[in-house]
């Protein structure tokens, strides 16, 4: 009875879809300095924050983000009532599945886009639009839901940070209000811990009930230098731990690496094409117009010290079993 | 001991400073509704949403917001390098004390004054400035410092609501960087549960380390129509309680009161000269700049189902005991 009594219990192992390489090694390290009130590195529970990076970071963006899908089939279901998008960039090109032709509009064209597709209602009815599509919309490599297509070791990474008293929350360039409705069933993260890029939104009254109007206009990008400013503006505490996947992440991590205790910083890179995808510019990988990894963030990370995530050697697995 | 057993542990009494008055029964009778599992008016937890306003809401706003007499502070400590304020308005008037001619200044002048006194300087700048501003500030009245200028039934509610899984939100006109060094040591709720009114801010290298620049332009005012904004872009939840002493959250309410489910929406009326200050001009109280309850909120109120406190008919105590 006695040696039951002294033998702990084993806990489920964390981040069993992680291979015991640097990366996981680095996680584990870290969190022990941190919760380990001897350590001179101890850091307060409600200081524990960690910022995640969205596209490329918890789940996949190619052939191209979600949300570009997203807008793209909204395009196709509003056609009908726009029969002049026939003849009008960018929509043509949509309507044409011609990417490279909506690359060729540029970020004007991409502002019309998502004026055209994310604004002139109300936050209620677009949440409403956006659940809805979530529910019908699969991948067209992987045939699955879009909100099944997150990594599974940052699933793990995310509850084992949280099982360490870390609040986490998510920083992307991404719409704030496109994400919200998927990131409590899908990472466990409520929608007051969702920090993105937002559109202007009115208080109106309309039929004596009052609502909130998404106007035509960006109101601000949670990207690059603006990662900072959103973690700010929303979180108002320095994160101790960031991860992203891309050059739209390097300011976050810059501003992680510049508190005063330890940190953790982490990049995802997506080298593994028979898995997922494989693109850099970085360790010479194809290019690519999403998430792009340049090499001079690969050179910053290494003087830096930042990790970076093999998807290919680090992972076991890359996506959860699917759903039924 | 079967006795023992059996008789139920009696919690200390909930909003022990509260009268057993309409107030205290309209948050108890709502709690219970929103958290029993049998009523139809029950509420998950992760959507127990409270937000509150701050200035006549959870601290005294009289005789002028705090965040005001910070800035006349730091004007008066900034004078020596700017001559110029001596025959400059808005800063000559507040050099004077002349709080008449500050007024006649109107929204420029103030403009002017938060820009002089809360930017051009980092966020982690501003926040060792309030915070030290925080430590030696007394109210002018109560001779005591301004952290403790808060209403004690108030934060018995805000304990009560977080004992009921509540997360309490603060939803303010104040500035978000002034209340967030404070907020957690008052008032139990971390910075990354503040909503509030934010100077446009830019991320930059300086001497090779990343700062967050505080811009002389205010971005966000979250204040009246604002509030619901705000409440959109920070939390993406409506609220299902609501508290507020002004016309400023009039909005607030009103986004409130609009969700399906049941809600609670409060209103402190500040009737009580005597421990604290009288003023409306609802219900024939003299007029004030500073918390402005105009008697049309007071007739909504009593239309929507509103619950007004009376800080004189309601509240045992409004001030904690002073601290050591
Ligand atoms: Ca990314
Ligand atoms: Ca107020």
């Amino acid at each position: 009875l006695v040696a039951l009594i002294s033998v702990p219990i084993r806990a489920a192992e964390p981040l069993a879809s992680w291979n015991d390489s640097a990366a996981k090694e680095a996680i584990i390290e870290f969190v022990k300095t941190v919760t380990d009130k001897d350590s001179s590195g101890y850091v307060a529970p409600e200081d524990r924050i960690a910022t995640f990076d969205n596209d490329g970071t918890l789940w996949t963006e190619h052939p191209m983000y979600t949300q570009m899908a997203f807008a793209f089939d909204r395009v196709r279901t509003l056609a009908p009532q726009h029969p002049e998008w026939k003849t009008q960039q960018p929509f043509k090109a949509v309507l044409e599945n011609d990417l490279k032709a909506v690359a060729a509009s540029g970020k004007k064209g991409l502002v019309e886009l998502i004026v055209a597709t994310h604004t002139g209602i109300t936050t209620e009815e677009f949440e409403a639009i956006v659940t809805d599509w979530f529910k019908t919309a699969r991948h067209p490599r992987f045939k699955r839901p879009y909100t099944e297509c997150n990594y599974l070791p940052m699933l793990e990474l995310l509850q084992y940070l949280r099982a360490n008293e870390f609040k986490t929350f998510i920083v992307s360039g991404g719409g704030i209000e496109f994400m919200r409705p998927m990131t409590m069933e899908v990472y466990g993260i409520p929608a007051e811990q969702v920090v993105g890029t937002t559109i202007a939104t009115k208080f109106e009254m309309k039929d004596g009930k009052p609502i909130l109007m998404r106007l035509p206009e960006i109101n601000f990008v949670d990207d690059k230098a603006g990662k900072p400013v959103g973690i700010n503006q929303f979180i108002g505490k320095r994160p101790i731990a960031s991860f992203g996947n891309s050059a739209g992440d390097r300011e976050m991590l810059q501003w992680c690496s510049a508190g005063t205790g330890p940190s953790l910083k982490m990049l995802v890179f997506h080298d593994d094409a028979k898995r997922e995808y494989a693109y850099g510019p970085a360790n010479g990988l194809p290019d690519s117009p999403f998430g792009t990894f340049p090499q001079d963030l690969m050179d910053e990370a290494k003087e830096s010290g930042w990790v970076v995530i093999s998807m290919k050697n680090d992972w076991k697995t890359i996506f959860a079993p699917e759903k039924e």
